[in-house]
């Protein structure tokens, strides 16, 4: 068998701004998860990477088919009060609404001038749907990202006043080191827009964008002024959610991931696809219990509702957080 | 900036009967390049790594921008006398045909059945569109997978009497080398089915499933059988060709190549996207030149025309390959 070994530096992404958030990479150490309490759910994902790894072993999955999934909204970083992208799109309405004064008189586009959160909720996916589409348009992809490390520089969390990328989980960021320090290989696989989520993952999470599937929008190849370019249109292209989440990873991955991570009832199918196939398989849900240091919510939350994919975790065997039980810190700027 | 270094073993595909092909991966000799004569193309190639691999140049890359992307049919194996995916399709219908008794009287299953290429070929992309559709669909994804390996452990080219996997040009199996050496991550950015790439372009090339961009179907996720599968369905989901490739190398990679090689009029718009940047760029065209070796062909040929590319190329700077002058062998088992 052929060994291949590669070196890689992170690239500086032009993403000044943005207050720096731990790369996840930690120096090994006799505890690989140092933010988990021991217990159940820690137990079994040590135990997962151990039965793939050993060489020989009845469970061995060969390192090229290590091959991790993790959702990024209220998986990787929290979710709450509203999707940070869909933040993101509010925030730009504001900035586009000078030159839309129709906004002012139609939905979804009143309530996102005046913040009118309730309004927007009931407006449910295709509310989100219009709002980004509208907000996230007739730019270059160039464009749109130097618009989202703009609004990542400068934003901040209603609740926490931090930036948005500090607000990732500091257990899972542990759990991606872990996992490539094992040999994997780790992707988002997320519902979040793929071009939203590249500017920043590989600073936060040392994903790199090749490593992102998410939703995208329709774009189009132009050459203008000079400069080839893809610009981004009002239209939905593709929605990794749900059962089109195994699609999307298909798609984009090409193997069956053997571990996925996911938190609501948008993981469902990818905990699904991931698990429900021979040989050693981990699946594993972050319940949000935890409403003071984060967040609790579950069965009846219009974000991130946990509640088919909750049963069929106990069905399945999947490893279900109790985020407040399980994790000694939630973000890393938190004492623990 | 942090350096990041991973090993990855070859994982073995159950390709049991293609026959071995060279992975790719020379040890670093005196010449990366051997199969190539000195000359115009060749010292391009080499001025351009060296470039943006000299730490403090101006034209240097980070590693994690270097990003090449490879054509599949006529710039890494041939396409002549038909897309070899064609043939695959042909002999599906072939297969097939015991089960569909109305393909003997309708086109283009007639044709295919009969070997009528002239007919088949007067069809164009729709009539491909259509066979390919009718004999890759109603299979699950890992099915799918199977037929092809099948497929290519038994066909053999017409003129060659090989493999199809033992038509690669060994040059470019060296630049692929050499680049992966160098810092980069190759794909392939191919007007062929994603999945039936996968299947061999890690043995072959040695790059592997995720690193593959091409055309896809509609497929669906299913529950059946208590197992969790992906299914193929006869429609097809994104032609990754002409102002589509962009799209799709933007959509799966995230990161704008700064090397792009292709052979034909479907790959203009990806070598500009490539190199129409600010920045050190390298675009290059295989032209063929070699009917004793290979085949020759380019502007009136209905396969793999290459015209437009070819004055395009002149304006641009890319670099022309002439296969006839520029390759010692083009096939690794041809004697020089």
């Amino acid at each position: 068998m052929r060994r291949r070994c590669f070196c890689v530096q992170s690239a500086s992404l032009a993403l000044a701004g943005v207050v720096g958030t731990p790369l996840g990479a930690q120096p090994p150490g006799p505890d690989p998860l140092p933010s988990w309490r021991d217990g159940g759910a820690k137990q079994n994902l040590l135990d997962f990477v151990a039965a793939v790894t050993r060489v020989g072993g009845s469970d061995y999955v060969l390192p090229a088919e290590r091959v991790a999934v993790f959702d990024n909204d209220g998986t990787l970083w929290s979710e709450m009060p509203i999707y940070f992208q869909f933040q993101f799109a509010l925030d730009r309405v504001r900035a586009l609404a000078p030159a839309h004064p129709e906004w002012r008189t139609r939905q979804p586009f009143k309530a996102a001038l005046e913040g009118d959160l309730k309004t927007l909720a009931a407006t449910g996916e295709p509310g989100i749907v219009e709002l980004v589409g509208a907000t996230h348009a007739g730019l270059s992809a160039d464009e749109f990202a130097v618009t989202v490390a703009d609004w990542l520089a400068t934003a901040r969390h209603p609740r926490f006043k931090r930036p948005y990328t500090d607000l990732v989980f500091q257990p899972m960021l542990e759990v991606l080191a872990y996992l490539r320090a094992n040999g994997f290989k780790t992707f988002v696989a997320s519902g979040g827009g793929i071009e939203f989520m590249r500017v920043w993952t590989e600073k936060v999470y040392g994903i790199p964008p090749e490593q992102v599937v998410g939703s995208s929008v329709v774009t189009r190849f132009a050459l203008r002024a000079g400069e080839a370019e893809i610009r981004r249109e009002a239209k939905v292209f593709f929605i990794d959610d749900k059962a089109d989440k195994p699609l999307g990873i298909h798609r984009h991955i090409g193997r069956r991931p053997i571990a996925a991570f996911g938190n609501s009832d948008g993981d469902l199918q990818m905990l699904q696809y991931t698990t429900i196939y021979p040989g050693k398989r981990f699946g594993l849900i972050v319940h949000h219990t935890d409403a003071e240091r984060e967040y609790a919510y579950d069965r009846t939350s219009p974000v991130g509702r946990l509640d088919v994919a909750l049963d069929e975790a106990a069905r399945r065997g999947w490893t279900v957080v109790d985020m407040q039980r399980d994790w000694k810190v939630v973000y890393s700027w938190q004492r623990p």
